[in-house]
């Protein structure tokens, strides 16, 4: 439960709020590499954080991220030219660069020094497992690009899906940070039908803080001696991974890590990245969220349609009566509202996570307002180390400490 | 004509507002019994008076009309599992009964205290002739179901159509206390063309207060030396009745009760409650409202295709050139927008009614707030009787008593 | 590039607002007189200025525009009958001459005198040129009908296309005052391909007030010892003239005048007026603009479809890749969104003309609300001469005067 003020303070995002701002100090993902595939390709709007801006690979296949309405006179760039190394508006003709340069003003007098005036928004770009990451924040912040380690592995080893919310992306992410929730919404997905849960529907949380964020670990009594152990990280500004996939000598060899990037404080990109450290992913893995989504990366299931609702389903064959974990999730989280009225809630010890995450944020954007630096930024290359977002899942008897074994398991 | 305040004041009906709170204290239709027709059927989202709730019928066949969201995390109980005697959130399981006590939260420890915590927002439910009624006031200050005439006949005397309409009630309810408008909107709808009224468009209006709400006689002449007088009511909080229907042995057998209730302050569920005392309903009556509505409970011919206007047919055919009785009301009640603006309006005689409608409306929220019980509510049994709620017509002499007739054929 | 509030100044038409009754003092185009076709047709719905009216023309062939909204009840009179020279509102026979006369109110008693004392709003129009014009403004104050050179030409001599905009009337009206914007977005409409512009992209200009308006000279070198100079003119209240068209014997013979009325601050009526003076026009030039426009007044190509951009087209064929000049010119402007932005703008040289614009209607605005009458009206017969608003197009050797050379062959 929030009160109201604390609950606008987390949820907007836009240009100039506390949370708006402390988001925008990260790299964040604004559109996949294969929205602007080539060189000269057609440019894309991106909405991100509330801003309009378009995307546009120019002629030696540089990202730029710009702000979407012309320097000159405010006509969309979305309609422009991307020409020789520029993007140009089609009103009078102004080209732009990557970095926001304003290249030409051919309908300004030779001798005009105006184009000299403008810095034209732009924003730097880094790509990475074929997605465009950008950063918004002030250009003397900007931090190195994180080694996260979906982001490190070869990009055969990484599937990225994008979707669209219809939600603020604070309740989107809680869900992320949700490991309760699982045993539920998601029961029957993988058969076993709707009455009996598949494992313990209580576990025991302990909750850490890291430098970039939470760990957050689930543990669960099996059969009579032993507890399974779950960790499921956050990280800074809006990732959440949980452990699942495939397990390789009692070792998680990769797992899902899920960005919620707010569009605006309406809507939100969901990120799924799924990786493997030692495998490639399948052809069936590839396709196991985007078979979901459609070309405008919108749920094919979705609010519009009552995400395909299937009551008879939902009383024989899975829990929600909806196909698809992504689906399922997006009901759960859009069908709250927009952005969910935190002040009417009732928590238990199943969202200790989900209480977890809100006071970390909430420290972090108060400390933020203060003039304190936010944590998970690195700007020593020594130090550009985020196994402290590693899922781990580890099974040892009641009476040993699963710490000692995830280190000995996973190193430190 | 009303003053900016007045028209606020009787229009806005969201929790917390003065006519909120007042037509709270009274039993409105809801929804349909046919919308939850069996036990453990799927539930229904129920918009109603600004709120957002959802009604089920639970496995013994009680009625719960509960806030849509969960009280938990807010995830809208719509996409639930109406499972054994309560519905469950798909989310994290907790699970309602229809008093909105909650029964189970599966993802706490077993020790959990939360749910003993918690009362779930629950309306207390009621059904009549097909209309599930819910009372949405103060526990404490709940009256006995009313003994309305449409609602003590057998149901199979009574036909009820319910259907949206895109305005606020207050207007919707003006129309069916405008006893005036039938000689003009709906000329021509049994024939007799579009040119002269069937009767004398002036009639003279005589208006009396009752316990619960109006009497209105629209006394017209017929012939030399006779007057027809038909008598319309009001009844608390958006009820009004019309005298149409069969005559038998000079008394008006049943007729037409409308309730206009609000879904928001920008649209308005109506329900006709056709009914007859002697008679069962027959098929051509159950349809002749239900025609003009589908499954959706919206007009067919409705405001996003202009009523499905045909100019030709109103040059020649009848008075609007709009089918149905239904659908011509929603043209002009609608076509005022959304709320009505009441100061630029030039009331005269045929509105006589209307502003008494007004007055009694204006009266009865301003003692309200003073903390006057409110008129129409029935608490104890033997005075349950709301016969005062009958439309009569009547035809008799110039020189006789108009009143002294109609008790002598209705009784008193 | 203006303040936030005098963006808001110029950009606010409704009732009240100081621009919004400058432009009422004028005669605008209100509809097409082919919308109204015959005596008794069928009434039309007009939104002008933010206002909601409903046109119609009566038996006697007579306009009325007249509040959409019945003076009794608030019904739209767009569902009304227009009958025997008057509208006449369906819900209880009010009936409206087309100066706002209530002739009828059937469902008053024969001794009431209520329709004597209320006036419907009702504006008077003047049809020429296949368009109804209408004054909005005070009656005391109404100017005679501007004797306009597209207004003066036989009907045959000119043509008049509408459609709707999805913006402000003032980003619409500043493309029609912009002649530099022509050789960029407009380039290879005719042939020519998206390289080299066809002329010198940076003119010189040379402004000058008038007693209505602006004139406007581009002045273009050709050739190595000769300039042309096109002169483009404003009209107040919201008229751009562009010099375009077939010369005859060195001499214009004709141009296109563009109103861009407000429907609503969001939405702009557009009238294309193109006319010659010698010559009829002929069936290509009729439908060079109509091509574009359905029957709903909308661009068949428009900013849900993205204008059927084709960036194939955009890298060979014309410069936006979108087919039309009006659809190429409601692109730029409607994607500026619904109320441009000036406050971020950077201006240049090549918006002399749009900055002239700007400080015009900035002085005739607070002129006007200073109580000083508005330039550009005339209410003596003897001076109803605009030819102030010709546009005109010379080329003379650079060491001549061109002003001279223009007086010469188009007259004082």
């Amino acid at each position: 439960m929030l009160s109201r003020e604390e609950n606008e303070l987390l949820t907007r995002t836009s240009p100039g709020t506390p949370m708006g701002e402390l988001i925008r100090r990260y790299w964040i993902p604004a559109l996949l590499s294969e929205e602007i595939p080539a060189a000269d390709c057609p440019p894309v709007r991106v909405r991100l954080l509330g801003e309009h801006l378009v995307a546009f690979r120019d002629s030696q296949g540089r990202i730029g991220l710009i702000d979407e309405f012309c320097s000159h006179r405010g006509t969309s760039l979305f309609y422009g030219r991307n020409e020789e190394c520029g993007l140009r508006c089609v009103y009078h003709g102004w080209k732009y660069d990557v970095n926001g340069n304003v290249l030409e003003t051919p309908a300004e007098p030779g001798e005009s020094q105006l184009k000299h005036k403008i810095r034209h928004k732009a924003y730097p770009c880094h790509e990475a497992a074929g997605v465009v990451f950008a950063y918004l924040g002030p250009k003397d912040k900007i931090p190195l690009f994180p080694k996260f380690p979906w982001l490190t592995v070869p990009s055969e080893n990484v599937i990225v899906t994008k979707f669209s919310l219809e939600c603020n992306y604070l309740q989107a992410l809680e869900g992320d940070c949700d490991t309760s929730h699982t045993v539920f919404l998601h029961r029957g997905n993988r058969g076993g039908g709707v009455e009996a849960p598949r494992e313990d529907p209580t576990p025991v949380f302990e909750i850490e803080d890291t430098w970039c964020g939470l760990r957050a670990a689930a543990i669960r009594r099996v059969g009579s001696d032993k507890q399974n152990v779950r960790v499921s990280t956050f990280a800074m500004p809006v990732i959440g991974s949980v452990p699942i996939g495939k397990t390789i000598n009692g070792r998680l060899d990769g797992f899902l890590a899920v960005y919620q990037v707010p569009a605006d404080d309406y809507t939100t990109w969901r990120y799924n990245f799924r990786f493997k450290r030692s495998e490639l992913m399948t052809e069936e893995e590839h396709y196991s969220d985007k078979c979901q989504v459609g070309s405008d990366f919108k749920l094919f299931a979705n609010r519009q349609n009552q995400y395909l609702l299937d009551r008879e389903k939902q009383k024989t064959f899975n829990y929600s009566g909806i196909d698809g974990f992504a689906t399922q999730d997006a009901c759960v989280t859009e069908s709250m509202g927009a952005i969910c009225d935190r002040t009417k809630e009732h928590l238990g010890a199943s969202d200790t996570y989900v209480i977890a995450l809100r006071r970390f944020f909430l420290k972090a954007v108060r400390d933020f307002t203060q003039g304190i630096e936010p944590p998970g930024l690195v700007f020593d290359p020594a130090k550009n180390d985020f196994s402290a977002a590693n899922c781990t899942s580890v099974t040892v008897p009641l009476d040993e400490s699963w710490k000692a074994v995830e280190q000995q398991v996973y190193g430190t």
